[in-house]
């Protein structure tokens, strides 16, 4: 790979491709950028899960069966926690806390979430760069039947149970993009911008929808490619199939390359998705069919690598 | 025991007699009041060791062998915490982060130490009344011949080590006595005050020091009995009687004896000093001389039941 790229990224499954291309680029050719809609203070502790997801995945310390959190984790703070009657719906592992401990405290301090995540990248040993959208708060709104949900209050506490009829995004008209991805957007070394497969609505979209993100990036030039998370009509991790039905979209891939029209220069759907190819193409952008289920770290890698290797033939064709 | 009674605390010496106290009085019945000066802010975490050591004693969960902390504590947090290269001087037990996180999230609050400790209290099952000595921030600093050192930075990281010349307490002029304090100093019913064998000059002085107390003691009428916590020329816990040393104080029951004079209606000693009796008799003060050291559960209540019964005593001769 020649130039520098730019990933967009939610939680699990982003992380997972993020993975997969640290493995091939270097820390000055790859940018990720992370969600911070998903952002909560709980117990008085300022959490970003997205964010560690990427740190901890990224510093081989993730809990491979659950999806978040560390490997190897205790959750003597959260017994205790129960014992005095504190809240328990968000699970803290006593490892995990360390990370939110050291944020909040920065945060008091007056740090920036940016300075923040270098430093807890630091601490963990991950040398590629991982960006929050912004430093402004945004706090992303699930609209249910029964009224809105704070995002973890619908993901963690209620389990994604209610109806979804839509989002919303607290503070995002205020929040300004944060000044490092203006600089990775307009490096005139760009060669490729990957948005991961998570999920479009509340991964994918606040980052999107921050400051002037969508007209940076069709001004860079960059090829745009995006992998869709909705892999034979489900959603491999999280909520998104379910929520494209509450929605009335369609849930399929079909469904996501109506949702990023516009945006990308080239689609990958997965080998299950195959019978999906002929009408696809039709669609103003590439689509490449490939295994897009990472299961080992050597899938990440070859996802990442077909990524890579697609947005290249997607540049040279444009 | 017929009236109310006041005990003034520090850490675990001091929390050892509270204890035999609340198994000998109700609920309403006693009011300890501990000391704050020895709080401080810790990856941005308000801890309260005195508080904190009062609590997990009369809620029976206190770590017996090291004297302060939880029983049955794990040390997880602590682990990832050095992995992440934070500061590991200070040693926070996976549940006793619970304390200090709930602790913090109520100050960020605006709630008062005071209602922040009634919380905690219920929350662990104690019944009776610990009140902070103001819930005003006061920071008790130890003045070494190295520079002024904050007093955790004294205790826990240099392990006492430096040779103290004096102590200073930031806030304390501005500090306002815990309104709850003179409430309970002020009640007809008042029988007692009892200072418990805690450190004089970082755990019994600073109380004494806010606001009006020592005037409110007086003017309250009722016997002021203090527990020696120098026993044989040791303290028991603790830097006592290395600070008496250091100071040119007499490193005895006398030098507890000088530092409490015009204080105190009575001194409760140690069976080991019965030889210092007779020079004590002197003071215009009462002495008992009994078991003081509370090896065990018994031991607390016997040297419980044995100062109100000398405080009567004492009462009854004033």
């Amino acid at each position: 790979m020649t130039g520098k790229v730019i990933a967009l990224s939610g939680g699990v499954g982003g992380a997972k491709l993020a993975l997969g291309l640290s493995k091939i680029l270097a820390p000055d050719e790859l940018t990720i950028i992370a969600n911070t809609g998903d952002d909560f203070e709980h117990l008085g502790l300022h959490i970003s899960p997205d964010i560690d997801t990427l740190i901890y995945t990224l510093a081989s310390l993730a809990n491979p069966a659950q999806g978040w959190g560390l490997k190897d984790e205790s959750w003597h703070f959260m017994e205790a926690l129960k014992a005095a009657d504190g809240e328990t719906w968000f699970q803290l592992g006593d490892k995990d806390l360390v990370t939110h401990v050291l944020r909040t405290k920065a945060m008091r301090e007056g740090k920036t979430l940016t300075e923040i995540t270098y430093d807890l990248c630091l601490r963990y040993g991950v040398s590629h760069k991982i960006l929050p959208m912004s430093d402004d708060p945004v706090r992303t709104r699930v609209i249910t039947a029964e009224g809105p949900l704070d995002f973890q209050h619908y993901f963690v506490r209620e389990r994604c149970a209610p109806k979804t009829t839509g989002f919303e995004f607290t503070g995002i008209k205020e929040a300004e993009l944060n000044p490092a991805i203006e600089q990775a957007l307009t490096d005139t070394d760009l060669s490729a911008i990957i948005i991961c497969p998570s999920n479009p609505f509340v991964s994918v979209d606040p980052i999107l929808m921050t400051g002037n993100m969508r007209a940076l990036i069709k001004a860079s030039g960059a090829p745009v490619i995006a992998i869709s998370p909705i892999v034979g009509g489900q959603a491999l991790k999280g909520p998104a199939a379910k929520m494209m039905q509450e929605l009335g979209l369609p849930t399929n891939v079909s469904g996501i390359a109506d949702h990023y029209e516009g945006l990308i220069d080239g689609l990958i759907i997965d080998e299950t998705d195959r019978a999906s190819l002929q009408a696809l193409q039709a669609r103003p952008f590439k689509v490449l069919v490939t295994n897009t289920i990472m299961n080992s770290l050597e899938d990440r890698i070859a996802l990442a690598a077909a990524t890579l290797s697609f947005a290249k033939s997607v540049q040279s064709s444009v």
